[in-house]
């Protein structure tokens, strides 16, 4: 159930995970974060916005790249030290989101490695550019 | 229902956001996030973890961060362009966090500010450290 | 509040509930079940499958059944003792489905009885066959 | 993002899923399904059981050996034919479960192949017994 160690990891690995967002992902992030930003929920309010209507958080966007982390690269047992994000394009409602997040730099005295995270839509328009630095699961000891 | 105009805004001002973090926050955004990490939902394998029990995703309790900004400071109408995230301490179920939002720098003739962004926990410990670049709404032109 | 005894429940007695399953039904229950499954979360990916979109959890439209049995047939104090599902035909997102219990054995001695345990769509097609054993709540003693 | 094909899958292949159930777990899996049958959300009620207090539905605890099939074994782009659950005892609020996938037969002419599913809680003691019947992925045509 652990993840990787950083034994096992070499630059250009690569995980992905791919969600739609659906009008209840942002209905529900907005409960759970307390943002309740008419640009999220009130579409009255969105439609007369530079975007033409509701989008999504950018965070909930940005929470794909936590799932490829916690679940795949490295996996169960890493530490999440550093996380950046640029938010890039708007994501709507029904947009399928693929966030990638591939190894850049290996620090093995440290056990730190940097992660390049990215989402993109169903378009491949980058929507969130960005780097993690996270702590991979430490080998059990014998 | 517009948020502040960089010319509302000056260095020093903050906002706060305040939220005791539940277990439903946590499962509800393992759903969202598809983030089931199981450190979040699997009381066994996180008892035998470094943290000896549950925790938060990171970036739930960041997302305390963007609703003091769409909500607060600026406020609606803002583009959320950068965020930063320092992840210093875990946060279990039933801790408050507090997210504080305190404007550092002010870009006015790009339209952009630099926000300090801190959560706390109810004891007063730092558990997110970071920073966020934004874009305030403009003024309604005349 | 308690449901029917075996006293009170002959061959051929059944009853129904009807949902239309929505995307927010589908996206709830990936984040409760964990089945994150892209079948049912991924447009993209789920259009260039057999089904050609995304359909929903088989287990959601069963437990459907569940609701029948619990709350109706034979009702509150029914202990539920095995369920058999067959997935004939899948379920879409607006899809409005009947699921519909009927009581096919009587076991007093036992007692337990068996339900044929079925689900519809709004065409009548038939997405769920199965049967269910339970041992509806006991008489009060007296 | 394919799951196994049937000539990657060997008898006695395994995966598990854990998670430990939360209230909120049980109410929105009762509010996904419509049972509101108040072993499940009903303490005053429930705690006049049997149980003596409330459990969690027992579909929702089986709904983690979907998770199982569909996320890993054989994964995605499996076609879930048949489920059969024996519940052998309750799960209550803060048990946690771990479901168990494992092949016991291969029938490579149909494609499919039968699983032993079953759920354990925290304890060791299964909670559910039973089998499931599922169509691998087909390898892609060259």
């Amino acid at each position: 159930m652990m993840g990787r160690t950083i034994d096992q990891l070499k630059l250009g690995d690569y995980e992905e995970f791919s969600k739609t967002v659906s009008e209840s992902d942002i209905y529900l992030f907005g409960g759970v974060s307390g943002d309740m930003n008419p640009a999220h929920i009130d579409e009255q309010f969105a439609s007369n916005t530079f975007f033409k209507g509701r989008i999504a958080h950018g965070i909930l966007v940005g929470s794909f790249i936590s799932t490829v982390i916690g679940m795949k690269l490295p996996g169960p047992g890493t530490i999440y030290l550093e996380q950046q994000y640029k938010f890039l394009a708007p994501v709507r409602i029904g947009d399928t989101i693929t966030a990638k997040a591939e190894v850049i730099e290996i620090k093995s005295e440290k056990n730190k490695i940097t992660l390049q995270t990215r989402c993109f839509n169903q378009n491949g328009v980058m929507v969130i550019d960005g780097t993690a630095l996270v702590s991979p699961p430490k080998p059990k000891k014998q």
